[in-house]
């Protein structure tokens, strides 16, 4: 990355930054860190961010992936703080008839009595963080479309299996900037996590579904797991006679606590972002993406809804379908309605332009290249949406889809199946063909069907996909006369029908006859067509974003600002301060909540429904050292300006020394387009301030041996 | 009021009050204004207070009463402020199929285009008010129950009809503070009112019932009228030779506008508050009365949607009902949470107690009779609601006990009947009789008067009626027979079957033999005996409710604290500051909203639909004078602690310097328990910002002359 390593050093970047720049903007890679020296002292950071570089050596080599999540050791006996929504399949799994873990939450009554974690979770502690952009791209260069994306699939799976080959650890090639850099990802995978304490689900999802997203908030999301390995020290499958994990690095939990304007960071393995998509891609999300997925979302439900009115059973049916559905369209109305209220079209455009008017010549070609093939993406945009839906909301086309894709992979050697269809993936595929039977009513799926079809056929020509016309006709008379005839004659209906064509599926055999089944045969084949022509323009995206990213670089470098990768699972730190939001006229909110607010809130009612022995402890008021000096009361939550999305939950939150003050889990409602845009007016991240946490083990969920363990006082 | 004279007057009110004192709680009587000279100069008030004792004096004769709330003149030519949503009669009457001045607006081509007002808006002028307690209780002394009841009642209305005598004034008689003292209120009524100006539905509305009792608020809710009268100066019905009324006094607008902690005050004729009542009143209120009426409202909630679920002619003909019912559960259950959040029931039981520690023991014997008379009615307070809901949400059994009570009443001379069945009550009766088959279906109406009944079933003996037991047994299986007997067998169904026996009734006749009418005989009978055992217990509590009100006189005398009137709707000024609202934890509410909280709020759909050219206005920023100086930008609404209830809306705001600097138009949803507690920490009241309404009428939608006319610039 030359651009980054060429930036003025003398510039102070968290002081002179340009309009329109976000200060506190940025998931950077852990090597990035001693660049942004100036503004990480500047925003207040204490230590040495030289310490903050090596993703293997601490503190970093205490944060690791748990689950869909984060964690971090906060013990050198492999203790782990994360989210109770991270752990929630934990929690899950220990529950028995007599013991509602869920409910009651847990505290394991010392080591031997902590809980094994359902078999599928896992714990992954970064090892190794290696470039590997020379071995990726050498077989790449030269190429196009999908010869350049076949090139770099095979160089990476190659890396992947010298890296794995003595079988110690599990590795992974990252792509950073879009095709610009490339690392190798090395990971022990710890399969023996052990649950040590979770508070009750009154306490730690409070608010449930009514406050997600919301602040003020006022839940106690977290769980302590604990990792186990061999006597040997290395990972193995849970036995009673493996021992803790002695992690590199431990967190040490902070006695003071945060508040308004205090530097804060936070580190973990953020999901997926866009903020580096060019304008047209921030134009098409706008203006098409975006508006058509409400649209189509809502008339979905609408078609569900109609479907469902005087049919109890089918109504039952479609019920986490149509939950499904609505919390989609919400999502993406509300990522809409944040890009609108950012005016991020208009500032992204304004931003590329500066951009481009200055690059450096030798990327204008390859940009417009870019330009030109994300154009062809973008056309058949409503096609792919609507051909995914097909099978996403149906269930019997579902099936045969489905069926006769795992006939086509199975004929091949497992290595060079399609990932979701190789051996380890046919679990899940006969789950999804047994739960037919709970989600289905044949009206309803002829409903959806109609309704999407019928969209489908106002396509214009270049969208339109030859197998698919002559499957269903270009009029609503040869689709509903289609349908009819289909779902007359299929009997996939019956689990057995589809089990048994299953069976045969999955050893590539040729499947028993039936209407779907033999409608799935083109429109499969057509499947496999756009995958293609996907994978080739995807192979071109990769070679030619590059030239993007390059003269972004340099945009930034003439900004003062460094320019960080787009989120990708990786390990990634965001640094900024603990600060109020101001969400909208005349609407102010503090940035740190207290136990107020859970009285307050209480109405002895899922979701508000606090454990008595919380609200006797509020009303006792018996804070001792964990109770804030300022506000005199037990703090909750605390909000900050970090950096962040899915994949962040269970963050550990440090302050400028380096130690834990909190625990991230979620963002407030405004900033659900953030992963597209960072507008630091809306976007906060919230946090468990580690005080609330050391108050219920202290005094109303008592385990003072974990608070010792950890190294903070009992009361 | 002795006690109140007597209070001493080195107590500055406002800065030595005692702890639970509330500094802003209070609607007083403009005549209590000198007493609080110290704490109205304290609080910022730069006028002298004597200039608001009298209410037929300038500034308080600018404020009038207006439909069914307050307006005031703000221009020597009879030009009248109040809230559009006072007005909305006026624009509504005024709507054609060509011209919707709801969804419009309205303003009028000079004085000739003024519209006329509703035959039955009236706006009140008040002449005179004086005390007339001697005179009212002069027949009263010595008597007891009823008969202390007719004393009064007939006292009041001789003071009345000799006040109308000359036919220049319509008069009443206030009972303030429950029986201690009685005024004589006379007020000119000006009939012929006209439509001047009013904003679109979409600002003098915005938000609708989203936004109703919110805050943060957007709303332009107000509208200016003109009152006229004959050319001799005096009240006269509509007629084009009409002259513009010249009031005796108006109010001047101001060019400033309010900030955080300004000095503010208001006047208005609040409609009814219970601040005074007994702590055996609050406990029975906040303990029975509410949450008893939250339930019953859910059961005919739940009631009307399992008996509508299957019928949507039902479901539409009950959609009003339904709603009404929602909206009065609604709003019990916030009086209720506001009065438990307030802890009122204990702080008025600790306030009362110590009051009666040291009250004289002259007031003790009436005290305790007050005590004991209080709790039989409480006692009877289901039978009550009960009964009342039987008419109340029934459409063919209100109508059966309307006829009858009808035809019982109009045997008397009309001046004896009962209000709400004279002469001029006949129309609306005819009304109610008539409505009925657009809110009627029999099966619900049954499962409705099931439900009451059963309930009623279960009542103690104490509370039962032998009239109500014989019409409707004592069992279930008795109740579902006498319901499907009178229902197969009624005709009131038929529209006409109800007005011949309506045209009987009102003139005495017997009516027409039908099953419903023939149970209304023996019903009505036990309702009018109720009716004289609460008018005997309400004439006890008009004879022994002063000496508690003696007592507490003394008390808050004590505290140095004076005592204002419960509201009654009459005349009464509240004062105190421009401020906040922290409603709940690390919430904060600003207490001026901005013109950029109608773009966030815009969805370009009801009821957030801001017209375009007040979008565009907003957007093209053009403020000019009346933007505020600090936040640089148009302010919309702001919020007062001032002391309000309903018929405080249309209330003109005024600053330290007694010019007007807003219209009083809501109060706060945490604020709904405030008729019976008035809690510093939450009450709030609304008020539109005259700076908006400047700026609207000078850049949005233009009237000029308007502003001329108020003396404000036009730009």
């Amino acid at each position: 990355m030359p651009v980054r390593k060429s930036l003025p050093t003398a510039l102070a970047l968290g002081l002179t930054l340009a309009a329109g720049a976000h200060a506190d903007e940025g998931m950077w890679m852990p090597t990035q860190l001693p660049e942004l020296a100036k503004p990480l002292k500047a925003a207040g950071f204490k230590g040495d961010p030289t310490d903050l570089a090596n993703v293997t050596a601490p503190p970093l080599s205490a944060v690791v992936r748990a689950g869909g999540g984060t964690a971090s050791f906060v013990s050198g006996d492999g203790l782990l703080l994360t989210n109770h929504h991270v752990a929630m399949g934990v929690i899950q799994y220990n529950t028995t008839a007599e013991h509602n873990l869920i409910n009651e939450g847990f505290i394991a009554n010392g080591r031997t009595d902590e809980r094994p974690s359902n078999p599928d979770f896992r714990v992954l502690v970064t090892v190794g963080f290696d470039k590997v952009t020379d071995q990726v791209l050498a077989q790449a260069k030269g190429k196009t479309g999908r010869a350049y994306f076949d090139a770099v699939d095979a160089a990476s799976k190659q890396i992947v299996a010298d890296c794995e080959r003595d079988g110690s650890v599990r590795c992974s090639v990252a792509d950073m900037y879009y095709g610009t850099d490339f690392y190798r990802i090395s990971q022990l995978e710890l399969s023996d996590v052990r649950l040590v304490y979770a508070p009750p689900r009154a306490i730690g999802n409070y608010g449930d579904e009514i406050d997600n997203f919301m602040w003020p908030r006022h839940t106690g999301d977290f769980t302590l797991l604990r990792a186990y390995v061999g006597k040997d020290g290395k990972p193995a499958p849970y036995s009673t006679d493996n021992v803790p994990y002695q992690p590199p690095a431990h967190l040490n939990m902070s006695i003071d606590g945060p508040k308004a304007g205090d530097y804060a960071m936070l580190a973990g393995y953020p999901g997926i972002t866009y903020r580096h998509r060019t304008a047209a891609e921030f134009a098409s999300q706008i203006d098409s993406v975006l508006p058509r997925r409400v649209e189509l979302f809502q008339q979905m439900i609408d078609t569900i809804e109609a479907a469902t009115a005087n049919d109890a059973q089918a109504h039952t049916r479609y019920a986490s379908q149509l939950q499904s559905l609505k919390n989609n369209r919400k999502r993406a109305a509300g990522e809409l309605e944040g890009l609108l209220r950012s005016d991020a079209k208009v500032q992204r455009a304004a931003d590329e332009q500066a951009m481009l008017a200055q690059a450096d010549a030798k990327y204008q070609a390859d940009i417009e290249a870019l330009l030109g093939n994300l154009s062809q993406g973008a056309a058949v945009g409503e096609r792919t949406l609507l051909l995914d839906q097909l099978a996403g909301q149906s269930q019997l086309l579902r099936s045969a889809l489905l069926l006769e894709r795992l006939r086509i992979e199975s004929a091949k050697p497992d290595a060079q199946r399609e990932t979701g269809y190789q051996q380890r993936d046919q679990q899940l595929i006969e789950g999804v063909l047994k739960q037919v039977q709970r989600r289905y009513a044949p009206q309803v799926e002829k409903a959806l069907l109609t309704r999407l079809l019928t969209r489908y056929q106002q396509l214009p020509d270049a969208q339109r996909v030859p197998e698919f016309d002559a499957a269903f006709g270009r009029t609503g008379q040869a689709l509903a006369n289609a349908l009819d005839t289909l779902y007359a004659g299929t009997r996939l209906g019956d689990e057995s029908e589809r089990l048994s064509r299953f069976n045969a599926a999955r050893t590539g055999k040729a499947l028993a006859a039936d209407p779907l089944i033999a409608l799935a045969g083109p429109l499969v084949a057509a499947q496999l067509r756009m995958e293609g022509e996907s994978k080739a323009r995807e192979g071109e995206q990769l070679r030619l974003r590059p030239a993007y990213m390059q003269a972004l670089f340099a945009w930034r470098a003439k900004q003062g600002r460094a320019v960080y990768p787009d989120a990708n699972r990786t390990l990634r730190i965001s640094y900024g301060k603990v600060e109020a939001l101001h969400p909208r006229d005349a609407v102010n909110f503090d940035p740190v909540t207290t136990v107020a607010g859970i009285v307050e809130k209480n109405t002895n009612a899922y979701p508000f429904d606090a454990p008595k022995p919380l609200l006797e402890a509020i009303a006792k008021g018996d804070f001792g050292t964990t109770a804030d000096p300022v506000l005199k009361t037990q703090t909750v939550n605390f909000l900050t300006n970090l950096d962040t999305t899915g994949g962040n939950s269970g963050s550990p939150v440090l302050n400028a020394k380096g130690e834990l003050i909190g625990l991230n889990f979620d963002s407030n409602w405004e900033s659900v387009s953030a992963s597209w845009w960072f507008d630091p007016r809306y976007k906060r991240a919230v946090h468990v301030d580690m005080r609330y946490l050391r108050w219920l083990l202290a005094k109303v969920y008592p385990a003072p041996a974990l608070l010792e363990e950890m190294g903070v006082p009992a009361e």
